[in-house]
């Protein structure tokens, strides 16, 4: 069994269902992944940060948030004072675990909102924990959107992984697929709907639903932001596109690469119109490969009926995958919510400890095999 | 560079467009994935056998094959010769390279057609090649489909795979998926559309053709077999729905067990009013946990329209997995092809060849980092 040091940067719904989902899986974490977990530290925007070598109680403190409370347990000035910024947070933290983190089992999990301009500060949460020797695994589309190269060099460099799986399709594998299941695979384009408030909106207006209406219920639902304009201007579908393009074509771009189109309320009559002819508007994220570049864009497209993608309806995602080898392949999520992407941030952690899980295997293995010649 | 040596059990379509395949990836295999082959044995079941622990052409040999040649070259009585059975076979070869078998370098390809009613002698195969120290790769349903929980236990003792990417949905991911990328996931029950032969007639039939012209369309294209009682008569799909629930589901059963209906003449009748009244009629495969049981059948079932797998035309390939924490998941095959299917057998290698390349990470990273603690 391994024990896991979790730094969380970023303490909102989605690290909250993390910590519980945690909690619920223990046991099958134990027994299948020889993963156990402690989390030592928290740092919020707001409302404060905790941290402790010993481990905080992550639980209690999500509770205490919910009635009002602010992190404040345990604090030693001299590794995570009050003040300072939430990268010195995560400095500190790393530095004062240093130990666990040349050991490979301190994890920094990123889940800060998206800064659609630079990606920041979420860029410089996971240099420093890069830096420190910690895993990083994050579901803010921001740090693989702008800086995927650059912080994917430096997780080979250290030897630490750098995972978000669930920056794209929430839970639902998509890297995972192509790094683990797609050997000798060349990806040359995707096309897919990654925006669940943009799809459930055009499919409500194609059914009479208004625009505000629409959009008013997937506020309600807790799925669209508050400000809206990240999701229906498109800039939540250019960042997954970027997303995409970046890992599957080798690309090295972001959102702002991405050519982009949002809806509105006028996009209503086009979508009835389309549905009427036997067809479905849809905003689609493309990306493909250009010659020596990549296209990508995010636009609303006029789907035939029998596309795959004209049946992904409401809250329904799917990405279709372009291969040289294996023609098409498309995955689809069937549902999303908040325990998806918590869950996302579960299988990250279960790809850090399945390395440290073969390496022991490997190392009895070569205890207790001489003739077994590892090259 | 960790060299593999094969024997390849079967040296029909299948394994042919295999080895082209190895000949045409070969740079990236090697490059990507730090995997070379060797053939080092070929058995047919009425075209002669062949075998040199040097390595054999098989390229040459299956362009003789395509001119009427048999395999004759390079035999040593000793180890291969003409007489014995298949399965004799494979354990001599195995025991002339039982050096190779004991570093895990050997691995046995078995491509022999389907015996839906034991799923013989290819599960015997399997278990000479486990017994000797082989890796087994296989695209042939039969063993995973009547002996799955023996021969995964028989690879686990000796410490040894026995992957069959290619029985299910050609090289479309669905067990690597599952195995690599759903931890910590309970997958509660599938359906899907998992027989190309069939769901092209159905939908041909839909649209007017009979279904003899369609059937011998399949046939024409090489894809349904010239005895087409396998497809049509949903013993191919139940094999299928057997894999799907012994692996996914735990189950223990064979295709014997699987609830099955297949397709006719007659059900042309049923396809088109289906579809007149906007739903569609697929022979769907599903499989269920059922208090203690399992319960897995083929069988005809009217879709509505919106339903994902009403939407599966022609000859694309579905299955949605219903999951305990991320929903439904649905992962489609957009084509097929002899191709697809050779290319599951090279993902199942390089599968094998990971093993290997993370055992000697592992062990550099041991000589190198002494810090770092393998626990």
């Amino acid at each position: 069994m391994t024990t896991f040091d979790l730094v969380l940067v970023g303490f909102g719904n989605v690290a909250r269902r993390f910590v519980s989902l945690l909690e619920e899986r223990r046991a099958m974490l134990e027994r299948d992944h020889e993963l156990a977990v402690r989390i030592i530290g928290i740092v919020t925007k707001r409302h404060g940060r905790m941290f402790s070598l010993a481990g905080v109680d992550a639980i209690d403190a999500a509770s205490g948030l919910e009635n009002g409370a602010r992190l404040n347990q345990s604090m030693s000035s001299a590794t995570a004072s009050d003040d300072g910024s939430s990268v010195d947070f995560v400095q500190r933290v790393v530095n004062a675990a240093r130990d666990r983190a040349s050991r490979g089992e301190l994890v920094v999990v990123e889940t800060t909102t998206l800064d659609i301009e630079h990606g920041q500060p979420a860029i410089d949460h996971v240099r420093a924990a890069l830096s420190g020797g910690a895993h990083v695994i994050t579901a803010n589309k921001g740090p693989a959107a702008f800086a995927h190269r650059t912080l994917t060099q430096m997780a080979a460099d250290a030897d630490r992984r750098f995972l978000f799986e669930g920056a794209v399709m929430d839970g639902i594998p998509v890297f995972n697929l192509v790094r683990e299941t797609l050997p000798a695979v060349t990806i040359s384009a995707f096309r897919g709907i990654v925006n669940t408030t943009t799809n459930y909106i055009l499919t409500a207006m194609e059914r009479g639903s208004s625009f505000d209406d629409a959009l008013a219920d997937m506020q309600s639902q807790g799925i669209a932001e508050a400000d809206p304009s990240l999701d229906v201007d498109g800039w939540d579908a250019a960042a997954k596109t970027a997303i995409l393009a970046n890992v599957l074509l080798g690309a090295s771009i972001t959102p702002h690469h991405v050519e982009r189109e949002g809806i509105g309320p006028t996009t209503a009559a086009r979508a009835t119109a389309a549905r009427a002819a036997g067809s479905r508007l849809k905003l689609v994220a493309r990306g493909e490969r250009h010659g020596s570049g990549i296209d990508a864009r995010v636009g609303l497209e006029e789907l035939a009926g029998e596309d795959l993608l004209a049946g992904i309806e409401g809250k329904q995602n799917a990405i279709v995958l372009a291969t040289d080898v294996l023609d098409e392949i498309a995955v689809v999520q069937r549902g999303g919510s908040l325990t998806h992407t918590a869950y996302a941030l579960v299988t990250d952690l279960v790809t850090i400890a399945g390395d440290v899980k073969n390496c022991r295997a490997t190392s009895e293995s070569l205890a207790s095999t001489p003739a077994r010649r590892i090259r």
